[in-house]
This record gives C-alpha cells, sequence and structure tokens, in this order.
C-alpha cells in the first residue's frame, strides 16, 4: 500500500461482490465488513470504550469538523492524539470534515481553494482547506484520515455535481501532497452523486492518484435507493480488489446487508446511538420505538436473538421506564444495544462470507416487506 | 434480630465511637461503614450495575415515591422484584417515599393517618398511609425497607416537629404491624428535628417497637451544621450499639467522615451523582468543577490520588471538553469518579477503625480550611 507500510489491507475470502478482509494499521487490526461505531466530538455517545470493546467494536470515527472548532486540534496533539484523548486505544478514523461543512453551514462560501463557513457553536467564520485539513487530521493523530471532499448530493443538478467532482479530484491531489505522516491511510472519496459517467470520472482521477484506500462519498444523502444501491454496485466495479472500500454514513442493517452484498468493507453512521436516545431499537423482527405504550408490561427481552447484555438482562418494560424517565441508563443501554445488533450482523456476514453463503445468509436476514418499517440511514 | 432471621448485624471493631460492622442480607453482606449510591427510579442516573460493581459499591437505594408513580409497584412485582426489574443483585434499600412527599408535594395534606399529595408527573392526587407504604415496598421488594415518617427539618417550630414525632412514632407501629414479609428489614426512623428532648422521646418511642434497624432522619435539611452533628452524637448514645444505625442524606466526604466518626454505619445521598452532572468532581483536594476555564488545557488526571478508571485515563481537559459539549459521557466518568471517592472513603475509614487508628485517619483526610468548599449534603 503505497506510501504507508503501517498498513495493509488483505482479502480473505469473497462470496458474490462480498468481501472478507483484513486490515492492518498501527492500533490492530480491522477484520471486514466492519461498521464503525461514531464519536463526533472524540466520544461515542452514552458508550464509553470498555463497553464498545465490550461489544465487539474494532474500530470509531471521529469528526474533525467538530473537533477542530471544540476543543481545538492543538489541545488533541498536546495528549499524543485521539487514541490517549479518548481512552481508545484501537484503531481511529477521523473523516475531513467536509460532510459537515456541506451540511451544518448555511453561511458556507466553496471555492476552488476550500471553504469558508461560520462555526455552529459561536459564529465565528473558518477556512476549511486541503492542506488545513490534512494537518488538522495529522495533529489529531487517527490511524486513517479522508481526504478533503465536497459532498455533492445526487439531487443536485448534474453541472453542481460535476464542479464538485472536480473540486474533489483538485482537493485529492492537495491532500496526497501535503500529508507529511507516512503512518495515517489516506482515503480518497468518489463522489458524482448517482450519475454513473460522473462516478466513473471521479474513480478514475482518484485512482491515478494510487490511495491506499477509496471511499464512496455523496451517498445517503437524499437520493433514492435503487440508484444508491446501482451507485455502488458500480464502484465496485470500479474500484481496485486490493483496497479497502468505505461507504460513508449508513447504519440500518438492512442497508449495511446492501452494501455489504456490493462490494464494501467498511461504514459508519449515527443513526444506531442518534435512534438509541430517542427509545428506538433495532431488533431481529424490525425496528422498535420503546416509547410506544405496546411495551408497559412487556416482560419480554428487547430481542430474544440478540447476546447483548442489555437483552440478557433487561426487560422491555424496564427499558421503556428508562426511556419515559429520560434516565440516562436508556440511553447507554440501547446505544450499546443498537451498536452490537450491527457489529454482530458485521461479524455473521463475514463468517458467511468465508463460508461461501453469504447470499444466503443475506436472504434469511432481510425482515417480510410487511415488517419493514422507515428505512433511512442518516449520516 | 427479632422477625428478621435473614438478616444480621454483627459489629467488627469500634475505633472511638466509629464502628465497623457487617449486615447480612437476603443478597449479600455489606461491610459498614457503607455509602449507597441512590437509583431514585430504579437506575443510579449514568451508572450501570455492572460499573457499581466496579466502583465498589456494596447496596444501592430506589425510592418508593417515584417507583409507586412511575411506573408502579405491580409492574415491579410482575418482574419478581427490583432486583431483576434493574439488574442489580446485591442489596437494595427502598426509602419510605416520606421525603419526597414532604419535599416535592406543595400541595400535601398531612393527617394522622397518611399524607394526600399530588403527583409530581401528572397532577394526579394520591394517598400515603403507612400500610400502603409498606404494600408498595413488599412488591418492590427491596432488602432494606424503610418505615413511613413525617420528615420534620430543625427549622420547623418546636410544635410542628413535636406533631411530626408523635406521627412518626404512630406510623412507624402500624408499618411494624402492617409487614408481612419476613425477608425484609424493616426500619424505623428516629426524628426530632435537632430538639434533643425530641430526638430522645423519639427514639424511646421506636425502640420500644423493636426495629432490626434504626435510621436518623430530618437531618441534612437546612438545620446548622453543628447542631446537626450534636444530635448525631446524641444518637450515638440512644441507640442500641447492636443495630445497624443509618443518616438518610449524606453524600459529600467531609460529612460522611463526620457522621461515620460519630457511629453511623451506612449512608446515602444523591450529592455524588447530581454534582457529576453538572460538572463538578469530589478530589483529595477539595471539590472542583470542570466547567472552570482553568481546567481547558489541564493534562493532569481528575485526581492524582484516585484510583477509578476515569482518573487512571482521562485528563482534565478531555473530561471539560466531554462537560462543555454536554456528552453523556462526561455524566457517566464522573458519576462513577464521585461514587468512587465515597465507596474507597468507606474502605480506608473500615480499614482504619479495624486498625484502631480512625481519629489519625479522620484528621489527616480532612481538607485545609482555606480549601473547603461549599459543603452541602442535598437529599
Amino acid at each position: 500500500m503505497s506510501g504507508a507500510p503501517a498498513f495493509s489491507f488483505a482479502l480473505e475470502a469473497t462470496s458474490g461482490a462480498a468481501r472478507a478482509g483484513r486490515l492492518r494499521t498501527p492500533h490492530g487490526d480491522v477484520l471486514t465488513p466492519c461498521f464503525m461505531p461514531v464519536g463526533t466530538k472524540a466520544t461515542v455517545k452514552a458508550v464509553l470504550p470498555p463497553a464498545l470493546r465490550t461489544l465487539g467494536a474494532q474500530i470509531v470515527l471521529a469528526n474533525t469538523y467538530h473537533l477542530a472548532l471544540r476543543p481545538g486540534v492543538e489541545l488533541v496533539r498536546a495528549h499524543g492524539g485521539l487514541h490517549r484523548f479518548m481512552g481508545w486505544d484501537g484503531p481511529i478514523l477521523t473523516d475531513s470534515g467536509g460532510f459537515q461543512v456541506f451540511s451544518l453551514a448555511d453561511t458556507r462560501v466553496v471555492g476552488d481553494d476550500g471553504v469558508e463557513f461560520t462555526s455552529v457553536y459561536d459564529g465565528s467564520r473558518h477556512v476549511f482547506t486541503p492542506r488545513s485539513v490534512m494537518a488538522a487530521q495529522e495533529a489529531l493523530g487517527a490511524d486513517i484520515v479522508m481526504a478533503f471532499d465536497e459532498c455533492a448530493p445526487g439531487t443536485l443538478s448534474t453541472s453542481d455535481i460535476e464542479r464538485a467532482v472536480a473540486r474533489t479530484t483538485r482537493w485529492a491531489a492537495e491532500c496526497r501532497a501535503a500529508q507529511t505522516r507516512d503512518d495515517q491511510l489516506l482515503v480518497g472519496i468518489v463522489q458524482g452523486g448517482v450519475d454513473a459517467a460522473l462516478r466513473r470520472r471521479s474513480a478514475a482521477e482518484l485512482l491515478a492518484l494510487d490511495f491506499g484506500a477509496y471511499a464512496i462519498g455523496g451517498l445517503s444523502v437524499g437520493e433514492r435507493g435503487d440508484e444508491m444501491l446501482a451507485t455502488v454496485s458500480l464502484m465496485d466495479e470500479l474500484l481496485p480488489r486490493d483496497r479497502l472500500r468505505y461507504f460513508m454514513g449508513i447504519g440500518d442493517p438492512e442497508g449495511v446487508l446492501d452494501v455489504i452484498a456490493r462490494g464494501v468493507d467498511v461504514f459508519d453512521c449515527v443513526l444506531p446511538t442518534r435512534l438509541a436516545r430517542t427509545g428506538a431499537a433495532f431488533t431481529s423482527a424490525g425496528r422498535l420505538n420503546l416509547r410506544n405504550a405496546r411495551y408497559a408490561d412487556d416482560l419480554g427481552p428487547l430481542d430474544p436473538e440478540c447476546d447483548c447484555p442489555c437483552c440478557r438482562t433487561y426487560t422491555r418494560a424496564y427499558l421503556r421506564h428508562l426511556v419515559k424517565q429520560r434516565e440516562i441508563a436508556g440511553m447507554q443501554l440501547l446505544s450499546e444495544h443498537n451498536l452490537r445488533v450491527l457489529v454482530r450482523l458485521c461479524e455473521r456476514a463475514r463468517a458467511a462470507i468465508v463460508a461461501g453463503t453469504f447470499d444466503e445468509f443475506a436472504g434469511a436476514r432481510r425482515v417480510a416487506p410487511d415488517a419493514l418499517q422507515e428505512r433511512s440511514s442518516n449520516q
């Protein structure tokens, strides 16, 4: 893997397009497919690192945009980096902040050199450029860092997406040139909305820059589900087999299976923990919300098929009580549960890929259409 | 211990008035002196049972008033009691709800038979009587249950306190008569404000009812500190040596030492966890609040002398970041830390009592007067 001897990615098995791999990092291996819990502000909300280990999390994300604004990257650097700052000694990935600049800042000014935007914290003005984002990520010290990109949803006009693709390529090259640490895996992000021609162009331009791994950006941001999946399948054709592939922003069990089936190795989403804080849980029978009065006297486990401490210890009635009373324990237990559902799904998907039975596994896991509830994949 | 063969209390050592004992309960032993974390609504806020075990908690409280209103005691009974409901298999104590009836309900009507009050949840009217409170506590199924009392602060008039003492005795006898389970230790509560004569009368009347253990109620509710301590010393004279003594509602390290020194065995308070949720921490150098800007770049541990995971893993700067960002992890870590401070203080006090060196221990632990910050002992 060019420029990053501290890393290697090896495919261990495939089953159709689905892949089982192993990523080596300076902080340990990541077995793929792998869901990565999101710790936006250097903490996975309501789940401390020991609990992350217990539920089988292998790698966590943190967010450059938020950390650059609060508490600032220099404080994290002074700690020796995010691992020591947040007490997580496994692999860490930082995003580039690109998604937040485009989704949070309503007064951003995008130019070819970067983005000027208003902080969500105090209204102050800031500029992110490829060079400044790389410097920030080097200060944060994650194992995996992301190129700065312009996230262009497929709902934009073709010309807008085309301009974003061009900027993303330019910025990717600038990030590549700006990298000074050889112990961080820099990931190039392919854009192009759901336009096949633009995806091909973006992929070709990024492949020419020879990144150690590639991400699929600009999806799960409002486009139709069939267009999203067709685009992932196209990326499976376009991206090199021997590089890690990261789908940015998917975290519902159905969606995760869909992208694993199309050759994605790692993915992340705030959905599991965000849903948990509203009282909603993934279960083997679909999504349920404990605020529903039907669970008030329910002495059964949240999900009888789940092996997490929450499901082994507590009843739905108790969990509902916690949720209704806004007790922090409810957020802790449901967050751990929802994350465990996704981690276990990946563990089982991996085993099925290794056994060559992924199609049967994925088919059996799909919830019957009438049990399907709202699908979403908020980033 | 009369009527409660499932329980025994044995003094193992004394050092001055301070006592080291062992309480046997159906869910395990409690070594005293012992601070009991408060799980008002059947959960210690932000600290799950495994974390309580890790920090050395031996017994937790739950609150009859709150649980009777939400989710209702019948749901807890249907679970087989609080232990299974809240996933804590160690000893549990429920208070009688008396304190909440008197502190929360601004539209209560107190009569000789009980109290009618308005729910803080939905404004509905409820009546607590000694008989109904005992039935509720038998449904909740804690190991230790409290007689229903009228909590009368020392700031009330003598005649008001006298009337509360009389009612407390009457209700204590009714609770004694109403008890049907022999696997719950019923505790009589002595009232009398800071009036020595009334305390003597209340103690004598309750001793005549031969409770298995005694609580000191009506303190830490606004009276002067010296009056409070004098009253505890008086109780040490009046209460039988061979029965467990429970001071209701003290949870700052200095105050805890003060009451241990005066012969108290167990005590509880929401203070450690409530403070934690505001960013405040007990440390060996006194109380500090992480919201203070002086900790923004502080790479040292919260308390260099503390053995808790929070202090062993994180810096003050990281903890302050969590507090400022209102991250749940901040509440989790500070709650665990503050509870650990009190649990460890009790462990060390016990060791000193056994060694006969409690006075030296307590003297060395006292913070210099100029480092003392606000003392409070909110219930």
